[in-house]
């Protein structure tokens, strides 16, 4: 049982990144209006959340930048458009995916650029390219991040061997990410652990990344944050792929840190959330995104019985079980 | 950290209580389709689920029957209708609130009855006249569970206390009870111990009755049936009073004794649960429900702005903080 003292407390090395248009822009093809945007950037100021994610790094040659918003690809300029110099306490972050960024041309030096926080996001089979990403990204002067992805899928000596990689790179932070919401909180104890344990042999920092296919996003980052986890990852609404992620709003109620206010949250949620539903964005707990999550596959099934408008669960529970 | 040989398997004194007519009765007041209750029991047998309540014994004398459905009532006949002789393994249930049940009259032996399991519900304050009730209950043959309602509103030591009073009563089963939807797991870790010691020292079982206000519901279940709690709430599509309860659909996805099934909790599901929303239902985590139960307080300024289709969450916000 964790100890009331430390409870009733807070450690001041909690981070709290905001995810919204990242990994809520993969709900719209990043297709949020500049007030949006802009709104958004002041809650958080005001909110006292530590990192705004603006979006991915994508490789233009790859991704059309007709078919996204503006957030898909994140240029310094735009992120500039929003932020100016961005003289805040708020520090700016984005997503560079192995395999989808070309780090080398479009990722300037720090000093150069109005970002702060570089996050790598691999998949367990990518390490060696997310580690000449993160080499890349320190030498331009950058705090840099990984997220292994897909872990519930990976084996433990896995996992080890990964986090033992990155160890010896120069990342700052290790993130836990629950891609397929699977992970029960009493399975995320021993993952932190895991983590923890490997962060601290190589002075690295852990973070969380939750999705909430079991209603568990929240209850997975609260468990991680009392096993001693520092950057915690929400998102305003739990607005994020499929069964979204770990809500803002839960978030910040939680944390004891005076400097941490939710209010802000609940205003910018009033004038924007709802709106951006009723535009035709559809995100959240459902009981599709239970089942691909129950069964520890990839929410694409459950995304597009979404868009199909289907609600025949029953029928739902078997397709998922003879994609094994 | 709990121990991963007793999470990979199952302790077979765990028992799954379906809520769905009384929690969710509360919704609609009670008008369920026989065709509704009838499909609810067969699903209920077929899931393996252990003890089905069927509603309030309600006090006709204080209660108005033309204004609610049967379950509010739940009289022997009533079930009957439903179920027969009830020759399954599937046990019934009905809950008598303290002060709201004429449990000497309206109450007849167990062996005239189809009702297995008399659920009395107490404030702390209340708990002489449960026990009164109790006594009553296990006289006419039954096995009797008693919920203290509201405890995060009340004293640690006044919990205790009220535990060694039950635990000296002829009750079965002490039940664990979020109201409001206010306790995080680390919180529910520790009233379970405190309820586990006192169920050890006087013979009783412990349950759990959570409220999903912040999302917390299946976790801080499943965080109790970790730490040995052993009884466990839960409704279909998590239908219950305001943000509802535990979903009966995550908590058979997770329990790993092989009698339960989870399929045709979505076969219910498909047939009626969005059926139910369509006539004007309404229930489930909304940020109304998240600010009364991070403040700790009842939920019923929540369900006043549900009813009024309000969506200004930051004046709520500061309602709620005002309400103090």
């Amino acid at each position: 049982m964790k100890e009331i003292s430390k409870l009733m407390n807070y450690r001041t090395d909690v981070k709290v990144v905001d995810a919204t248009l990242r990994d809520g822009g993969l709900v719209n093809n990043f297709r949020f209006s500049e007030e949006f945007v802009r709104d958004l950037y002041l809650a958080n100021i005001k909110a006292g959340v530590d990192y705004m994610e603006f979006g991915y790094r994508a490789d233009k040659e790859m991704f059309d930048v007709n078919e996204f918003g503006p957030c898909k690809f994140c240029e310094d300029d735009y992120i500039r458009s929003i932020v100016g110099e961005n003289h805040t306490d708020l520090k700016i972050a984005i997503m560079a995916d192995v395999g989808r960024c070309n780090y080398k041309n479009d990722i300037q030096n720090r000093v150069d650029s109005p970002v702060d926080l570089i996050r790598v996001a691999a998949y367990i089979s990518q390490i060696p390219t997310a580690i000449d990403m993160i080499e890349d990204a320190k030498k331009k002067g950058y705090e840099v991040s990984c997220n292994i992805m897909a872990i519930s899928n990976a084996q433990e000596s896995e996992v080890k061997v990964a986090l033992d990689l990155l160890g010896e790179s120069p990342v700052d932070v290790f993130y836990i990410v629950d891609s397929f919401g699977s992970i029960y909180p009493e399975q995320m104890a021993r993952i932190a652990d895991t983590y923890l344990n490997a962060a601290a042999k190589y002075g690295k920092k852990v973070g969380i990344h939750a999705h909430n296919n079991q209603q568990l996003a929240f209850a997975n980052t609260i468990e991680a944050v009392g096993d001693g986890v520092d950057w915690l990852d929400a998102t305003y609404s739990a607005m994020g792929r499929g069964a979204g992620n770990c809500a803002m709003e839960l978030l910040l109620g939680f944390l004891k840190n005076p400097k941490y206010n939710v209010y802000p949250v609940f205003q910018f949620i009033d004038k924007h959330m709802d709106k951006l539903r009723q535009e035709g964005a559809v995100w959240g707990y459902d009981l599709q995104y239970l089942l691909t999550g129950l069964f520890n596959q990839h929410p694409r099934a459950a995304i597009e019985f979404t868009k199909n408008k289907r609600r025949d669960f029953a029928n739902f529970y078997k397709e998922v079980l003879s994609q094994e």
